[in-house]
């Protein structure tokens, strides 16, 4: 049997629900979720694409959250996969090296139309697209990111039309369609990274899938092999090779939003600066007074491990989000990482020139440690005082990480900072109780 | 300056109606697409996505071509692209290696929403997207199409793109974004050859290209430099280095859609069958009795000439229409290359059998034409008949192609097998008065 139809044959003959811990992170995810895209609602890309699909205009369908409007299927799909990537404070995951949930959970909501609750098959459905993107991001192997496409587009799309399989629980010749016009209509790139295209391209996945889905249920004509062989998926995006070896070996036995798992974001900065992050945080915490003692502060990296922290001297705080001086200029000011200091305000004087103290500096020597995230990354920052002690802390694994992973209870903080508590706490609840439309509901 | 703003700023500043020839071309052209998507216009496939746009509802804005409806902007670019490539009876240029104006066209049209004619600016405009989408495909490469990309749907969307904004006179910048937004979601396989989705893909390209455009000159924040460089369009899908000398190369001298020329189709199937339909046609022609003699028939291609045909056996009219067995067949047995000859119908098992007689070669070592069309490419029709007897012809520009183009008379008559005179006529006109708004409503 050809690889697309395997495919669509493991999907919807797998149970995800057999593992408690992958319920439990699925749960987390949705959670999280909200929290991402609630942060967002203000958005002002996002209030740019909402007047274009209301002037192309559609049925009211399915909430856009957090905006109090319902869309099109198709349009909700976009909007909300844009919503909850758009700050780049959602979920990631190593093996996809992007954003699964922005892309998966879109498209599965786009499925509720009829206030219909799928209960436990919303999180099997939500494992399975996750576990589809991790497999296909292995698959793809390496060079796919490094040559310039943007996984959580190009893999994306292909991943939801599997969860929205498993949900609604389609044939195998329907899915296999499905993929293959999924698969026809991948499209990311990196050069779109740091405009609103990113988070868009997250969106387009999503809409793709679910529009791959509907057309093969209506029977529309498609391929059933474009992940095969010569000319196929892999062998124009990725590496045949690598993905007949592995994006099925062992489907169903763990999952892999369990392991490596699903990394949540516990600051709204770029995670390559969530190292040095927890590192300040620590050195600063139990040192109130450290403050004025700081003649310099060096932040030691591998060499390209700085490489998406393009801000030295940022003028905003959503510039800051690219900063590790920023950051750190942040914590020692004992201020919190909070949404407010990422916004396009201004950045003070004083910690302007404050910020100059930070200097950045590569080291090839150091050996990581072996589960540090992602592979090889390790930051150590060392404060030099003005009596010329030196006080250093070294991070490999930051926060949030797999390996040092969000509880719940960290999530429901994230979620709190965003909405009000009462609010999140019915967000909650709807999760706990397996009740998807009423999630949803509450997402608008 | 980079090449993508380069790109903007040539096609924005350049002026196709000095040349008459490209008038005239651009004016055959909108009547061969009319006569293409007539032909169409009961297609199964393009009921199921009619169903599904009217599910997903949306603004009265465009006429969706013989419908009698209207739909939002960007589903009637997707439908209209759709129809007008359904049956592969649409025009094909030898430097895209694919279908122009299924994209280009239906991307134009869909600007049309006031009942403004833009008038000459829009044969300009179509001028202008069938050169950038020529010249994308001299510089993509010839690799892009060899290993699997579909280049009416992989180039289409920056090159509708680019007529759109000459149509609406768009600033650099809007342009530039715009050649991003639709680059950063160029997409199509050949893996989908043969099936619905094949046509579908010129449709998806013109709704990104209509899409892109809105999104473009609503501020929505994009990269400007998505064909630029190292992960940059053509470094992912094709050859930056060749494309960096080939695309803009002398822009504006001479307009491709004259030289080499916009193909308009005489056969209702693939062109990479239309050299061995004329040879098989020439021969069997003037020996009526020949059938009954042939053992086996040799089809000759210079290597690679044969890829887009990719049915060696087809079970319907429809997978035929991508079968130089079928085509050779039909021909043997009498029948002519009508529109009923490529349906879904069943093909008879008697011409079944007949095909397997139908055998495919490949020889590096002829020398073909210097105009042959595309270049490179030849093919030699051999028969063996039962006493041993062997007849060839050879043919290496087909009728209909650039060097044996069809006359405006021709494509009339193309037209009028799939609509009555009276009508007919009136589109004829409607392009004669450069009315683009007319020729909407006389193509709804």
């Amino acid at each position: 049997m050809e690889l697309t139809k395997q495919l669509a044959e493991a999907v919807l003959s797998a149970d995800p629900l057999q593992d408690r811990q992958a319920i439990q992170m699925a749960k987390n995810g949705l959670l999280d979720v909200a929290a991402a895209a609630f942060a967002a609602k203000e958005d002002e890309g996002h209030q740019k694409l909402m007047t274009l699909v209301e002037e192309e205009g559609g049925a009211a369908q399915i909430p856009v959250i957090g905006q109090g409007k319902k869309v099109s299927r198709q349009s909700a799909a976009m909007l909300n996969g844009y919503l909850i990537h758009a700050l780049d404070y959602d979920d990631v995951h190593s093996d996809v090296r992007g954003h699964p949930s922005a892309v998966i959970v879109p498209a599965l909501l786009s499925q509720l139309t009829a206030g219909k609750s799928y209960g436990y098959r919303f999180l099997a459905a939500y494992i399975t697209g996750v576990e589809v993107m991790a497999r296909l991001g292995e698959s793809i192997g390496k060079a796919h990111y490094e040559r310039g496409w943007h996984n959580t587009g190009t893999l994306g799309a292909i991943a939801a039309v599997c969860a929205i399989g498993y949900l609604k629980n389609v044939s195998q010749e329907e899915l296999t369609k499905a993929i293959g016009f999924a698969g026809a209509q991948s499209a990311g790139m990196r050069k779109q990274f740091g405009t609103h295209m990113k988070p868009l391209q997250a969106g387009l996945a999503a809409k793709t899938a679910v529009w791959s889905m509907d057309v093969a249920c209506l029977g529309f004509g498609g391929s059933d092999s474009v992940l095969d062989g010569e000319n196929g998926f892999f062998s124009l995006y990725g590496d045949q090779e690598l993905a007949e070896r592995r994006l099925l070996e062992g489907y169903g036995v763990t999952w892999r939003i369990v392991s490596p798992g699903l990394w949540f974001k516990v600051y709204p900065f770029c995670s390559a600066a969530h190292h040095a992050a927890d590192a300040i945080e620590s050195l600063v915490k139990e040192r109130a007074s450290l403050r004025d003692q700081i003649e310099q502060v060096d932040v030691i990296f591998p060499p390209g491990g700085d490489a998406a922290l393009t801000e030295r001297t940022p003028l905003t705080g959503e510039e800051g989000r690219f900063s590790v001086e920023y950051v750190i200029a942040l914590a020692v000011f004992g201020y919190t990482f909070s949404l407010a200091a990422f916004t396009k305000k201004a950045i003070s004087p004083e910690l302007r020139t404050w910020m100059k103290r930070v200097n950045r500096e590569y080291d090839h020597t150091v050996e990581s440690h072996p589960d540090a995230v992602p592979k090889g990354r390790f930051t150590i920052v060392k404060l030099t005082l003005s009596d010329g002690t030196t006080i250093s802390k070294r991070v490999d694994i930051p926060r949030g990480a797999p390996g040092h992973a969000l509880s719940k209870v960290d999530i429901m903080q994230k979620l709190n900072s965003v909405t009000d508590v009462s609010h999140a706490q019915m967000i909650v609840q709807a999760i706990e109780e397996e009740n998807d439309s009423s999630y949803l509901q509450l997402l608008a």
